[in-house]
């Protein structure tokens, strides 16, 4: 990777020296000038994005380095693992947001990347009151992704995504909404039945996690609130795939699915959902099966920022100009290399080339050649990676080509099953039942960003189990 | 009171003899038929409404006596004096909050009393799968009230209530959507200064607490996440009082204006509001002032139900009809007697007598020539009163007219004022400061209804000292 890159061969920027600006009160601006004047001789990175990989490198990048500006239309970032929990009360929503205002040293505008000027290095940004342009030395691109549908009817009007933690709100109202629906006395046992049919399309760790927290729900808290109603109600899980959970081995998914059935939740695999109704989900097997919320969680597609980005063939600035593009990813992602820089080609062909001052990182991100799987996981170790790998060319005031490549290393996966079992598998290492089930609490709870969501969210955990789950709805 | 009332007169019931009726677990019924077989030979006591008056007679009733049947729109009590701070986050909005459903032995149905037939003790329920006809043998009326708004346009577009939890929700959404759109590097410091300048209307406690509460969000948390922004911001209390806190004596109400001043609280009392815009509030003193948010606190007015049940007369039954009426109180609300039954009087005028079977209390209903505030301490008197009177006198198979009358016993007068100063009046004995502060926590802790929220609002009032409130909009 020696060999110079495109904004190298056009614009030759040289790498900034190590400065002495440092940091003391969060820093705070109020006009471009005030931004511009703050800077000092730092460069600015424009982060886009406030996941786990925007956020990450938010946190990780040395703010007397660099001047990092986070655009995001959600300034707050989702500790994702815990959000299926949050959708049912096992946790309170804020447990699992950490605010992207309190990174230290990090400048925050609410607003959507709507454009980047790869040539002059400016973004164009879309914002509640007008729109804005930025100039950025680096640009890093962790705009995440929006919901697979497949194209099937109904599902964005109709089904629930578990993304935000919106969703996980919207979710939690829906299924209280539908037992004190249930509950009132003149309806039939037969309606009551179709309203308490929760369907989770998508077998993965995210639909399966919820499955499992709806079925402590029903079990656990509301068992004494509506004894009769709990004995209509129903979870079933469809996926397309013959197993659930494709990505543990086969003793681990044949433990889920019998654990599952154990627990009343049915699991219809080999199943073909054609359409999505408001109350009911037809599937090409079993036809239209009344319910009463549809939970959708079957992989990403590109959002429309990505998929713009890579659409538009863009100018390089310089004596011969060439019109590139963005190399395009299986999937519809961002093609990067192994530094996670964003690749570029000619736009009629000829070899790929890193755009040496923009990066692309997690979901939005495929890395050439490497098949990573879009988990937050891996996204967190890039953000890390690349955080770290900033930090350190500046301080050797050298390029990010420099520095060694990012390697993913897997720290094994997870997945909560229900009353109070999960199981995880790292290398040839299974663990199931009620010891992964602790593993499981533990890794999160120590892996929460903040100690005070660290706090409450024992506390929630403590106080759900000996009082019972919040089930008010407003 | 030994005068015969006109239900007995017209259709005599006997009271109930006490019965041997044990509940043990929670009693939840699936239909009309289960709820009736489950009734046995207790008398069913329909309470309208979950505020204080009425979850506080639910939580009272004997159900060994009565089987008591809670209809309301809002299956949840609101613990109203720490609505304020859920608004600004100082707590989370659920520690405000009880569920309906937890109270043992008192079922719940989510509907809207639509229609009271007294002759036949028939209460006709709006749900949201159709109307619902449920007999009683006695009902009782706690369904609140309105807020009043004057007549003044723009109110119900435009400004933000605070009477319930969703109200406190979108206050609290609001006024940081201000600060990150106020974050804009576009925006000009005038657009700033509008966009941060938060009105409350009303110097009641409800009003004061509230801006009392914002200015601890702006002073301990915002200042430190925007630094520039909390100097342009700016709170305004509006009252066409010359006093705010016009129930506190003179020291107290000159105590609370100073340290509001003391705090850049604008007090602006003798001030008439003409109009409110989205973005605007127009006074006849000062025009149009433009503003971020409008806070409306301004007292009450009776809710379409209670109007509708006083507009409509009504035929007894029994060998001569009589047209009767509900008597409205001053201030449209439901008269009733010094036992909290609701008075009824021939439509063509005549002596008012109380209707046997139905009470009203709280908000709603106003007790003949006795003048009480409109506090949650009255009503939560009232409906420990009433829950106790009923249990008595079903207990002594007597009717409640025999039981002593209710009276109202002050437990004193509190409002926060910010940084941790508070007033407090009992009789002749003022407490302000600090002190007043502690014992306004202090009472409030002790009162909530649920171990489980005293335990989250002692967590949430340190860890928010400690962390600082939670800043985020979802």
């Amino acid at each position: 990777m020696a060999s110079r890159t495109i904004s190298q061969q056009l614009m030759r920027i040289p790498p900034r020296p190590l400065t002495t600006f440092r940091p003391g009160q969060q820093q705070r601006w109020m006009s471009l000038e005030v931004l511009n004047a703050s800077k000092h001789d730092r460069e600015r990175v424009l982060i886009l994005g406030s996941g786990w990989g925007g956020f990450g490198v938010a946190r990780s990048l040395d703010t007397k380095l660099y001047q990092p500006i986070l655009v995001t239309p959600r300034t707050y970032f989702v500790f994702t693992p815990l959000l299926a929990g949050t959708a049912v009360g096992t946790l309170e929503f804020r447990t699992a947001m950490e605010s992207a205002h309190n990174i230290k040293g990090v400048d925050v505008i609410r607003g959507r990347g709507e454009n980047i000027d790869f040539a002059n290095k400016q973004l164009h940004i879309e914002s509640q009151d007008g729109s804005l342009v930025m100039d950025y030395d680096k640009l890093i691109i962790a705009v995440g992704a929006y919901a697979q549908t497949f194209g099937v009817p109904g599902v964005k009007e109709h089904a629930f995504f578990l993304k935000d933690v919106a969703d996980a709100r919207r979710i939690r109202d829906r299924i209280l909404e539908r037992f004190e629906e249930a509950a009132l006395p003149m309806l039939t046992n037969e309606k009551r039945k179709e309203l308490l049919h929760f369907v989770v399309v998508g077998g993965g760790p995210t639909g399966v996690e919820f499955a499992a927290e709806l079925h402590d729900l029903l079990e656990d808290d509301l068992k004494h609130t509506y004894p009769d109603l709990v004995d209509l109600a129903k979870i079933t899980v469809y996926d397309v795939a013959p197993n659930i959970l494709a990505m543990f081995d086969k003793k681990l998914q044949s433990y889920a699915t019998q654990l599952f059935n154990r627990q009343n939740i049915e699991v219809a695999t080999s199943h073909h959902v054609l359409e999505v109704q408001h109350d009911a989900i037809v599937t090409k097997e079993d036809g239209r099966v009344p319910c009463g919320a549809i939970i959708w969680s079957t992989g990403l597609v590109p959002n429309t920022f990505v998929a713009n980005t890579i659409a538009k063939p863009f100018e390089t600035l310089g004596a011969e100009k060439k019109e590139m593009k963005i190399v395009k990813a299986p999937r519809g992602m961002i093609q990067v290399d192994s530094r996670l820089r964003v690749l570029a080609e000619p736009k009629e062909g000829g070899e790929a080339q890193p755009l040496e001052d923009v990066f692309a990182l997690g979901d939005c991100a495929s890395i050439k050649d490497l098949l990573l799987p879009a988990t937050a996981q891996v996204a967190n170790q890039q953000a890390k990676w690349l955080g770290k790998a900033l930090n350190k060319s500046a301080k050797r005031m050298v390029e990010v080509s420099e520095e060694a490549e990012f390697h993913f290393r897997s720290l094994g996966i997870m997945a909560y099953l229900g009353s109070w079992n999960a199981v995880m598998q790292k290398d040839k290492l299974d663990v199931k039942g009620k010891l992964s089930w602790l593993l499981w609490r533990t890794a999160y709870l120590t892996k929460s960003v903040s100690w005070r969501n660290r706090c409450l969210i024992s506390v929630y955990w403590f106080l759900n189990w000996f009082f019972g789950r919040d089930i008010n709805r407003f």
